[in-house]
């Protein structure tokens, strides 16, 4: 199953207790008045999940081509040590109800106050209602980490930019959080991977900002811990945004 | 006249009698309760189309490039058959009063269920407000034919993919549905084209999925039934969408 | 500090008395019915100031490609003398509280009727509640100049087009409309640009489509009125939006 992660969307949900009910799309008004409308969790853990972002592949063969919203859609070079820089800015684009088939950011990603981040691995193009039935992973973290953070993943990548040359493998690595799945497991994760990338990483953790040997980010390792600053060599696989400017 | 109808904009309007009254801007809403806006014509055959979409060639010279939302942003290559999967996933983009200067894509496109398709050719900037009188041609099917295919475009290119090598010429082309005009008729249709590109097609119809002898595959040919299977030769003419990967 | 202008966001107002209030973001619907957000600045010369567009910076390396939304996605080539055509068309994108991370255009472009222009320079990525206070330049005309060409910057393009050879500098120039200083002066201008471009251009306008020798069209030269026609080889400084096609 070597690379099929990569066709997956990953949706990052952020806890938001006490703002949605049932499931499904909601309209939420920003601190300074921007109201958008989103998709919500109420089941999972007691609910409280608010979809604010996905990252979609289009093209399993291009890397930092167009449409790579997270990354870089003009390749990567020393100039632009940042990419896009959409991590850590309040650019939005795409819908919820696109987000499997697009990427997707909304005002919430650097709105929402939250504690905990959720993951959902979506296959590519399945519609809102099979989001969670067709689910091939989703797991959240329960430590309440984000807050230490400032309390979002723009606040988050705020304080650990995803920017080459920014740090050094391991020394300057982000956070590795523990999760809990909701659907699948270790085994499942690791069962993604080809044996030789399931070397690099220990399954059951999401880690955040993560450089290698080439100094490279990698915004996130959605899943896993890595174990070493090979990350490179498998990032098509278990780490699935990277920049790489050499 | 060669090659004047890649100037215009496309507009595809799904029937949606009784859901529209004045012609103009109105919000709908999708079942899953998504709020759009976009454009209603009710003076077309008694009225109730609703705008789901555009296609807008933003650059006469360039094929797959930037911009080029329902083919390719990112060129032909054996690797992406599918191009962006445009035609069958619920991406959106663009606004209704920006139709004719960007590609459109609604809500509606994947959530309306009709029985027509009405089609008109707008020249490139031309203001909403004039979209109806600026058209070079306008016409509509009346054969309810879309509840045969799923009751939608997202729906009928499920059925029948857009996709390099997904059959083969003339065999696997989707149905010719014949049109009524409501601007010009089948001489202006074929005045658009140059002599060589008429002996090609016989205009009068809406020919959905269309593939060629090198087995590359056109989302539509508006207008006009291919009668052979040159349609690359021509595909700057009379079928607008095309994406050949070879 | 040459080329530090060109990190900057422009923010492009437009009159706008008696809609807004308080700072900050607001509902508008234009004469179509179209609803969107935005910022009004109601505090600078009496306020009354809608914000309808902004013009971001990428790629300082980077010209005309992917997210010059303003000028080309596409590069520079003799096809296409109007790049995307954004300045004269009804094309949107992007969002008010992204507009310091993205290039941002809404309908009031097109459709607010407005008398005088206000340009802030501001530092990408800037979050909203801090244009004001971060910005590095902010500036207004007074001669209620927009109405002899229009009402807004929509109309003013169309009656002069960002065109390449659409006509000569000095002879088919638009008008430099002085400006009052909101945030630094005529000295802060200059200090802007490094002492060879000085030497092109006098500070305190706004000059509208500006040709250089090689027959390129400049939308705007914010804050400067061009002494030469040489701007080509200070477009990186004060004259931000350029398309070359030669």
């Amino acid at each position: 199953m070597l690379g099929r992660i990569l066709l997956l969307t990953v949706l990052a949900l952020l806890s938001l207790p006490n703002e949605c009910y049932p499931d499904g799309l909601y309209f939420l008004t920003t601190a300074s008045g921007v109201v958008y409308q989103t998709y919500c969790d109420m089941t999972t853990a007691g609910g409280g999940w608010t979809l604010v972002a996905s990252v979609h592949e289009n093209n399993l063969y291009g890397k930092c081509t167009v449409g790579d919203r997270w990354s870089s859609e003009q390749g990567s070079t020393p100039d632009r040590p940042d990419g896009e820089g959409t991590w850590a800015n309040t650019r939005t684009f795409g819908t919820a109800e696109g987000a499997t088939s697009d990427d997707f950011k909304n005002p919430g990603y650097y709105d929402i106050v939250g504690e905990d981040v959720s993951v959902w691995h979506v296959p590519n193009d399945t519609p809102l209602k099979h989001w969670n039935c067709k689910s091939i992973l989703r797991y959240h973290t329960e430590t309440k980490f984000l807050p230490n953070y400032g309390g979002n993943l723009y606040q988050l990548f705020k304080r650990l930019p995803v920017r080459f040359n920014a740090g050094a493998c391991p020394a300057n690595n982000g956070p590795s959080i523990p999760i809990v799945y909701d659907e699948g497991d270790t085994g499942t994760t690791s069962n993604l991977y080809s044996p030789n990338a399931r070397a690099e990483f220990t399954p059951g953790f999401i880690t955040f900002r993560v450089f290698n040997h080439e100094k490279a980010a990698m915004a996130m390792c959605s899943g896993v811990k890595p174990t070493g600053c090979n990350t490179e060599h498998v990032r098509m696989t278990y780490c699935m945004i990277i920049r790489i400017v050499q």
